[in-house]
């Protein structure tokens, strides 16, 4: 405890007293059993949880303890992105260990606290606990999506195009740029993307509130896990070519200054949390004229099931992608 | 891992390839980035969430892994009792050691799923990760209430009558009882009342939807800390017979065998998740003729706030009831 005794009331007091209002359906905020929230018919609710956990999903070395609480909260946004939905709410389960003084506890805290307000989250609650050594987040949000307009996974049929937002591989690079201390505006770049994430929630809500995609997921375990879920979700199969995925300059010259091949880190590197999404052709027009708030690249198409995942290189071949994503499991 | 590999996706299809689904609300359960439910206008929404931490809550020396995960479960489930609501979604933040097997692992969830389908819970989602020491649980819940119905903390008035369900004491007891190893058929119903807790669900949602109760609280942290922050929430004081609290003959016999004094872990003792409550006298008699799922006492009134919360002793001295209940961080 770092020599000084606290009250769990105190510290979420101190924690909480901060907390600022975003949604006009919030009754009963922090302070009492529950939170309590009016329903808006108009609305179907989505919901979602993500851990995020020392020495599994982030490492002290190279996370500030603001950092630590922003990308919890980032990370689990994307989901609500990726519905197609905009987050109203949160719950908070932060558990630490008694290494972590009250005050680090509360900047971990503020850092949660700083990306709500960004993303207009409004937190309503939460707990506190210990553990023996790691600090450990679990953030739940409770979102909305206009009714039935909630974009799943299992909507890509034959013959619609995939899309996917921003570039791929630059969190998996910008981990790699941590670990081996780079340096330069290209490796600042590349370890943003890793400790800053940047979750997709204008992108989603425009796809899904102007019935654009039939599916989408967020590209949370790297594109060759995610596209496989997507598909197994959806009943089908896909053919993506690696000339199309969106790479950055900044990716590639990391890439060239480390002789690593670009390949990797684009197909099978997660933690880039854009948003991998499919149109039926019949919609692409539409769409092409839309204004979106992020560049997206058209990166293959969604075909029949028993064709499987394949990946078409530029020399002509194609290759199964098979996924090789993040799994804590495995580690 | 003990020796078994295994991806995260197997072990979330194992485990929730069982859950069952109790409401009508649900659109999309576990499979998707979030989960989808229906909003019902007639009700409000109830947010909560609590951790469940070995070492800190629970001890797997005393508690089998079912019991583990069915009483965080339960325990959460006693903040939507408080509020007078019924319980509909549940997100499972569910961490642990490679020590724990794919196996064990399994079977805690099953002790949450056996939970939730006992209480009418719909399981929506939730979380995997890895932990270095501990079993860490985090169980979000969403229930609702009739519109405008929620039961407060902060709605109780200088003479509302104080009233506790069940009994005191016997959850604290009962931990004592496992630590000593005690044998019995009194030890067995306060071990029992440690490890698997009775969330008060009908008994709050009779006191929330007849509008009877004025302010609510579990005593999850023990009497004198939930009457602390009844009365803070209400601005008000409390005056509380000890004579009046409820204790069971089981409590009684072995405060008995152990040469306790009984007034402690009435006072003090956390966990029985009993709900307490205060109802102003002029609903008194419409709440008394009415059925009742649980046993109610009376056990005082609330009073000004300058008369602070006070425990009366039948020799007719008055102390002041100082909080003395559970805290993790002064542990």
């Amino acid at each position: 405890m770092s020599g000084e005794a606290f009250s769990e009331f105190d510290l979420i007091r101190r924690m909480t007293g901060k907390v600022r209002i975003f949604s006009e359906d919030l009754r009963i905020g922090i302070g009492d059993d529950c939170g309590v929230i009016s329903a808006d018919p108009s609305h179907d609710l989505l919901l979602t949880s993500d851990l995020f956990v020392e020495k599994v999903h982030f490492d002290r070395r190279w996370f500030s303890l603001e950092q630590i609480g922003g990308k919890a909260l980032r990370a689990s946004l994307s989901d609500i992105a990726a519905m197609g939905g905009r987050p109203g709410f949160s719950l908070v389960g932060f558990a630490f260990p008694v290494s972590l003084s009250p005050k680090e506890a509360e900047t971990v805290y503020g850092g949660i606290r700083d990306a709500a307000e960004k993303f207009g989250v409004t937190l309503v609650g939460g707990d506190l606990s210990r553990t023996e050594k790691e600090i450990l987040l679990d953030i739940m949000l409770l979102g909305k999506v206009g009714k039935g307009r909630a974009v799943l996974r299992s909507g890509a049929r034959p013959g619609d195009q995939i899309f996917v937002s921003g570039s791929l591989g630059e969190a998996f690079l910008g981990l790699k740029v941590l670990e081996l201390g780079l340096t330069g505006p290209d490796a600042e770049i590349l370890s943003r993307r890793q400790r800053v994430p940047e979750p997709r929630i204008a992108l989603g809500q425009a796809l899904g509130e102007h019935g654009f995609a039939s599916a989408m997921i967020d590209v949370s375990d790297g594109l060759s896990s995610d596209l496989g879920h997507l598909c197994q979700a959806s009943g089908v199969g896909a053919r993506i070519e690696m000339r199309a995925l969106p790479v950055s300059e900044a990716y590639r010259n990391v890439c060239t200054r480390l002789s690593m091949d670009t390949a990797a880190g684009v197909l099978h590197g997660g933690e880039d949390y854009e948003l991998l999404f499919t149109i039926p052709s019949d919609r692409l027009a539409r769409f092409s004229q839309h204004e979106i708030p992020v560049p997206v690249s058209r990166i293959g198409e969604i075909v029949q099931d028993s064709e499987g995942v394949m990946v078409e290189f530029s020399d002509g071949r194609s290759r199964a992608l098979l996924p090789q994503g993040f799994n804590h499991f495995l580690k």
